[in-house]
């Protein structure tokens, strides 16, 4: 299991949970207070979240952070 | 919510799931692949982890990354 793995599959539902709660990355990063380009990086995968900006990202997207997890998780395989 | 919070939240949880797993910090640091003093910053809340550490500490107490995180969640409120 390495890190882009984990960083990838992360990406991957953030993407999606952004994109079902209709926002754009800007959007998200003004909510959860990051980088706008840092929401770009991670949803590719490019990097991956600390466990506060986890928190942060999950407030601002109305999910819970072990759900973000849990998603990812499944991912991981 | 600060990352002193969060990171204090997540230290209580993995203090207590490594107990209850009855594994030493230098026996996680050794099975997750992190720095022995690692362990011990995380546990006191003066480390917080990246996604891919929390996956490896969470395969090295046998416990799902989700379960951490939702543990921090309840005590971060």
């Amino acid at each position: 299991m390495g890190s882009t793995t984990v960083a990838a599959a992360f990406g991957a539902v953030l993407r999606d949970c952004r994109q079902k709660a209709g926002i754009s990355q800007e959007a998200l990063a003004d909510s959860a207070e990051v980088d706008r380009t840092y929401v770009s990086l991670l949803e590719r995968g490019l990097r991956q979240p600390t466990l506060e900006t986890l928190f942060r990202l999950a407030r601002a997207l109305s999910v819970s952070p072990a759900t973000l997890v849990s998603r990812t998780t499944v991912i991981v395989g």
